[in-house]
């Protein structure tokens, strides 16, 4: 795979097992295809398939399990606790290997044109691919969710970008898009005061003036006694990590705390990590394409 | 490519550029191997070539360019300055992805036999191939050079591993094995004392008491005024980058001396780098099946 896009769809199928099965089956042994993860989740009766690949044997297979999932969800019937507006609620393209943003909003452009047809499914285009300012945030779109889109749709501001402006009926409508990599990165403190992880989320996230890609909030950690700035990082390589950890390092001493770990849950980029080491080692004129799996991945 | 080997090859043939590049083509174009970089220097008159694969296809690779060396270099006519023994010097088998150090000794036994066999070309197996701990170190094996070498091997000493006690007559002798990949890793520190940076260098390596899989020494940085503590790192799976790091930084504030940066010269693993974000970001239970391409390659 010379060029590596990742797909992260989100189909309405949490519990189905075999409606599950048969939608994840698009993703598997396809030439230039690599299927990495799926999870379903009961409480939300909704899957997450996390999925790489070359452009345009990706496209296919996305398309593909996209009509799997029209022909088999009905979300006349479906309950869940998330919020959710199709049977495939979203559909994000996420660049990962010599391809720019604007090769991902492309593909997300190509996906949307051609499930909209095929399976007369409405499609909004959200985050980098967004034409509408107001459909940049995915929520502004899914907002009234699957049973209020039949009406929202008809509506001139929420006329959809690929489709007509109908819902389908048993498939709902879909969003697709581009974004960056999100790199779930949660920094812990030693003590058990919620209160003073808020303010430090507060301070480093980029609504409360801090930094421009992360997004972040306080938790706690009951059984540990600890609390945590729990962090999404929505561009590593514009907002690297390690700012995020320096940042909430200092901010925790005008607390009298100490950072005590930190963890990343899920996948994460190598060069969102390796950012991070050229940073602690000093590396100077340090090359991405001094790793050896980057070169072999060319 | 599940499984990921290296070979790093050394052919005595850096000026004539027909057969370098009649040697490099046997890495070229082949299903399952990956040439990622060959390198000629005209004073070592010597080619390093780097190239990763399939354990079989890489096999395949490699005895087709010794075959293409023994028949076009000639070493009763080569000169250089680089120490050298045969037409194809050395060759290292070097563990990347879903392979053990044992599985990289299988294939450069393998590879031994065959081009022995094949060639009449006698090979020592050296480092974690050596059956004979004498022939570990390789400048063991090489004294004496090619030209030494006929009378060299007749002596049960030095019987080959695989072959006949008789050196190829234009070929020489080769040596074949396995090791860990090596980090090129240098520090550098604020002061234009050499002397500093030896005994630095001196208490952080294996041979000094320091750490087991460093070598290092002390060189002059003169066109920047400083000095450096230049070091293989010869295992970073047991001795990591930032303990390095962290060593010498201790040490040189004895001297009244900072680190000022540092550089990694030439390939790394990935893991060698995302260790030591884990060690500076204090990450709990990160482990490398997080990496977005550890996934892919896998």
């Amino acid at each position: 795979m010379e060029k590596i896009l990742e797909c992260v769809p989100n189909f309405s199928e949490g519990r189905n097992l075999d409606t599950v099965e048969k939608i994840v089956d698009s993703f598997r042994g396809k030439d230039g295809v690599k299927l990495l993860d799926y999870q379903t989740d009961k409480d939300h009766n909704r899957m997450v398939v996390t999925v790489v690949g070359e452009p345009e044997a990706l496209k296919k297979t996305v398309i593909e399990a996209v009509g799997t999932a029209v022909r088999l969800i009905d979300m006349r019937t479906h309950q869940g606790q998330h919020p959710r507006m199709g049977a495939v609620d979203v559909i994000p393209f996420i660049p990962i290997r010599n391809l720019s943003m604007a090769d991902a909003v492309d593909v997300s452009k190509q996906v949307a044109k051609k499930v909209a047809g095929k399976y007369a499914l409405p499609v909004f285009l959200y985050a980098e691919a967004a034409i509408h300012p107001e459909r940049y945030n995915l929520a502004n779109i899914r907002k009234g969710e699957f049973e209020k889109m039949a009406e929202k749709i008809r509506r001139p501001a929420w006329k959809p970008d690929f489709g007509d402006a109908e819902i389908h009926p048993t498939a709902g409508v879909t969003a697709i898009g581009a974004r960056m990599p999100l790199v779930a990165f949660n920094v812990n403190l030693d003590t058990d005061n919620l209160n003073i992880a808020d303010q430090i989320a507060k301070r480093v996230r980029h609504t409360g003036g801090g930094l421009r890609y992360c997004k972040g909030i306080g938790i706690e950690l009951k059984d540990r006694g600890l609390v945590q700035v729990s962090m999404n990082m929505t561009d590593f390589t514009k907002t690297a990590l390690y700012r995020a950890m320096e940042l909430i390092r200092i901010e925790a001493g005008r607390h009298g705390v100490n950072v005590v770990g930190s963890e990343i849950v899920g996948l994460v980029p190598m060069e969102a990590l390796i950012d991070s080491a050229a940073y602690y080692l000093g590396l100077e004129d340090f090359s991405m394409e001094q790793v050896l799996e980057a070169r072999i991945m060319e």
